[in-house]
């Protein structure tokens, strides 16, 4: 009914469901149609960010998310406040991961009427607590209304040296893997607010119970963007030779890197570190921690590789575990157990609910 | 209940509507708690898009944007491909707005299950084909899933020299306000697919009556950027001293202009340029086209003033109109009609639905 004043826009035909493709392959085939002709591009789709030309010396990094209620978060538990504290740390984690210093914000809202003006501030309160914490500017953002739900967008723009800038696909043989802090602890925390939810919907004034696990939600609502690491790498003046952030989770951030690098990676699974409330938890739970910790997600460590040579500065910086390295493309993506068992690694992606 | 883990997060107090305070009203109140703490900030929130600092000479545009299914278009008319164009061009009309040249969008879906793989592929056939037509990179996004409805957030990245940014806050007394191409034309589209869309919603193969009409059909559902604008006001070393492009609709902009500037603003009725096909519907359908044309939005058009002097040079660029002109902020912002006759201004913004 539009060929009139489009001709070349064809009409849709067939159906296929998303589903069919999973996420990673429907980005794939979304944006393999995507090159640069802008000379100020110098890097596109496939990594945590957009790099842009700034200045002879400097990049721009802008990198964009989507939170969407139902899916990415539940308003029954999530308070607005923390909400707008963790789009914040989306948004700064992707320039993070590049390596990069975040220095503006953009925040859009698609807003249902039964969002008050009340529950807007305090979701602005965190927004503006986290922009502050991060030395971030505000600097723009939408609003519309919504039909159902709130959808929530963030673009985050930050900076680096170019030299300095760490891309997904660096990594070569022999490289260390390094993962900031711990991983898993998101995903605990996630697991006992649904379990508090399920059980105490219908009672009224009900009292959860969190005692022991504060840390584990603290990960999960409010948890902080790694940019102290970003600060320390470049005091020792080291650059990565690859990067990313563990947002899906580390099994699949471990695939994405070799994906990029083409290259293959050896994890040890006794060197995943893994925080004590999230085992406590994983066992009042019957949940296996290392599952919590390879493909829960929502963790906003950073996951990188550098030069075996380098061993000992990583080591120096605190913090940092070694917990595999870098091989040939041929010899696979493997997790090895204590007992040196080989696992294939998986991504399963973080579901959130 | 989350007290334990950030003390200085009160709980949501009372409860007002969004409606109580407006759009505008809600994007201030929400919007005065952010100030710059980053010396790369130039401009924050405020104007078409924010302005940061990229080089000595250059500044970096960048601004967002969110389209949401049922509020802002309807899948029952509304063909993927051209969502795709029109999401890129509401983006870049927002850095040409600044009097910048878009390089860059990233563009992030929130998608639910009814939309399938076909859909997607159309609609980044359309985002690559305006990212294409304006010599703009696609450089990301993010893919989430929705519960109901599709959301699309844009994000579009510019440049201009520092010098020749035109913010919303420079209109001058005296100034000449003008304004390229026609107004009213894509809300004029839109009812006319609302119209057919009631007439035809059970009949069986509808076959909807657009003869005649091509023209608003496309200012509504592909409308472009004016980019060439911007390249004619740099031919021709002309700097607006304010811009805003056409979203809201004519009035609102005029007095986005003069509140921005603290200024006034005398728009001359029979001056506001409007389409023969315009007309035409409006009177078909019973519509005043000078409401249309004021009030209708989403035009994409831009809004500019220019000291009085460059009249000569204004009209010699073909295509734009002057208007009006920039008064006092005592003489008010008023609407004269042939008669003389004069009117207050007022914003209604564009109610689509």
């Amino acid at each position: 009914m539009y060929e009139i004043i489009m001709e070349d826009m064809t009409k849709v035909k067939g159906r296929t469901e998303i589903s069919e493709l999973g996420e990673f392959g429907l980005i794939d085939r979304l944006t393999s149609r995507f090159g640069a002709q802008c000379k100020s591009t110098i890097f596109g789709v496939g990594d945590d960010a957009a790099v842009l030309n700034a200045s002879e010396k400097e990049a721009m990094l802008v990198s964009t998310d989507m939170m969407v209620e139902g899916i990415d978060f539940d308003l029954t538990y999530f308070p607005p406040k923390h909400l707008g504290y963790k789009a914040v740390t989306k948004g700064i984690s992707d320039i993070v991961a590049m390596n990069g210093v975040a220095e503006q914000v953009t925040i859009s809202l698609a807003i249902s009427s039964k969002i008050s003006v009340e529950f807007l501030d305090d979701f602005y309160d965190g927004v503006a607590f986290a922009a502050q914490e991060a030395g971030v500017d505000v600097v723009g953002g939408d609003t519309s209304a919504s039909v159902t739900g709130l959808t929530i967008s963030v673009t985050a723009i930050g900076r680096a040296e170019k030299e300095r800038v760490s891309y997904r696909n660096g990594a070569m043989e022999h490289d260390l893997i390094c993962l900031t802090g711990n991983v898993g602890a998101s995903y605990m925390g996630l697991r006992l607010l649904e379990r508090e939810k399920r059980v105490l919907g219908d009672v009224p004034n009900p009292e959860p119970k969190f005692a022991g696990y504060e840390y584990l939600l603290e990960k999960y609502l409010k948890p902080r963007a790694r940019y102290d690491i970003v600060e320390s790498l470049l005091e020792e003046d080291i650059v990565p030779t690859s990067m990313i952030d563990i947002s899906d989770g580390l099994a699949s951030e471990v695939l994405q890197i070799c994906k990029s690098s083409q290259c293959g990676a050896r994890i040890y699974l006794e060197r995943i570190p893994i925080a004590k409330q999230t085992n406590e938890l994983a066992d009042e739970m019957n949940i296996n921690s290392v599952v919590a910790a390879l493909n829960g997600g929502e963790d906003y460590e950073l996951l990188f590789t550098v030069p075996l040579e380098m061993r000992e500065r990583i080591m120096n910086l605190g913090c940092i575990d070694i917990i595999g390295h870098i091989t040939s493309a041929e010899q696979g993506k493997v997790l090895v157990t204590p007992d040196g068992a080989e696992i294939a690694l998986e991504a399963q992606g973080f579901k959130k609910q």
